[in-house]
């Protein structure tokens, strides 16, 4: 499947609960109780990508194993129909039995959407960050660039990543700014993504942006694997997973 | 005062309610009750225009009275950050102290804005209206222009109007398309405008676009003034109100 989110509502794509407890509306959770009614039964959802509570997708992708007889040009459709208006079901493939999602994924993007305005964001405030603070775009650029690469990136991670590595490679970050819009947004490609690391990667250019660092400090937390020389982790909300990626042999029978 | 708002955490812009039962929040009310702690006195707010629940404004005009010595120029943004996050106060003036804000409105522009597109608007649900269907932008805008003029708009309005006269003046009334982007904007300026008068104008267009009427209809309803052959009232979330436009010496001492 992929799966497009307004996150605003979600206790995160999963989320493990204690047992006895009840549990959390989260993306996943939401899906799977209504692929169940849909095929008739017992689903388990598998998502390439752990979002956070708060943080919203456009091309998320999920796997499920099920027998049915809805068509698979329908499926997306019909699965959606059914579904709460925050999430959309944009796609739906069949892939083979020994099919298995994490292990495809060959890059992510993910965009951090900046509201920057003296005004408030109104509409947009649960789906970007307000910066009111004048930032200079041409250093943010600059300091992007140096993320590009393989890095040990255990500077802009939270201590509570649970990861064995925290080596990735960035094959792109960007700054755009949409056209006639006040937004600046940061754009990160890369091969995976530790936990909060987009969150700290974007609190750290803008607080270049905005002449608290220079930009050689990425080179520097990079180097040092220093989470408190960084910049602070800023609030999911403007957190947006764009897409996913697979291997260019994924998912052929 | 300049005032923007989200609508959809409020029941409008002003709601009355019987005496005994607990206030509901309005945009009018949460800014009266931050008013009054910022200047330490009772204060009453007029609006420009009562918008329903879920409407949403972007150039609100509405005035008070009150002594108080905070500079005129630092007033909007003292009083915005005291405000929750889904009301922005946008400008502040003084005006003359017999301004009757009702009685200066020259005219106001709506905008009635329609995500037209196969996927979910997701982040935009709260503030368009989804439409899924084919629709004919051309004839939408033939339709729209028969609005333009001096014409009785019984026809237009929810039957508990309340008004003497249903005889309005629209300056202009088009379609217009954001570059890049699935919306299409119903926009629409005049003197004034009847209860529901922009969402039933908007229903009856876009039923227009979707080829369920032909455009002369609008002709047809204006001479009639028959409800039954416009088109549905739309919902309150894709309606916004742009601006609010006072006459040429209105507020000068």
């Amino acid at each position: 499947l992929t799966v497009a989110y307004d996150g605003s509502g979600f206790h995160g794509w999963q989320k493990q609960c204690p047992p006895g407890e009840a549990p959390l509306r989260t993306v996943a959770g939401t899906i799977e109780q209504t692929l169940q009614r849909l095929v008739g039964q017992p689903i388990t959802l598998y998502g390439s990508s752990r979002t956070d509570a708060g943080v919203h997708a456009k091309g998320q992708l999920a796997q499920f194993d099920a027998a049915t007889r809805i068509p698979i040009k329908a499926f997306a459709q019909a699965l959606t129909g059914r579904l709460p208006r925050d999430i959309d079901i944009r796609d739906a493939r069949i892939v083979p039995d020994d099919f298995h999602l994490i292990h495809e994924v060959h890059s992510k993007q993910y965009r951090y959407r900046i509201f920057n305005s003296s005004t408030r964001p109104l509409d947009r405030r649960l789906y970007t960050y307000h910066n009111w603070m004048d930032i200079d775009i041409g250093r943010m650029a600059d300091a992007a660039r140096r993320f590009v690469g393989t890095h040990d990136f255990a500077g802009f991670a939270c201590a509570k990543h649970g990861r064995l590595s925290t080596v990735r490679t960035i094959y792109r970050c960007a700054i755009e700014q949409p056209p006639d819009d006040p937004e600046v947004h940061i754009v990160i490609e890369g091969d995976g993504f530790l936990y909060n690391m987009v969150r700290i990667v974007a609190g750290t250019l803008l607080d270049i942006g905005r002449g608290r660092f220079e930009p050689h400090v990425i080179d520097h937390v990079l180097e040092s694997k220093d989470r408190q020389a960084a910049g602070p982790t800023l609030p999911p909300e403007g957190l947006w997973l764009e897409w996913v990626r697979l291997g260019e042999n994924a998912g052929t029978a």
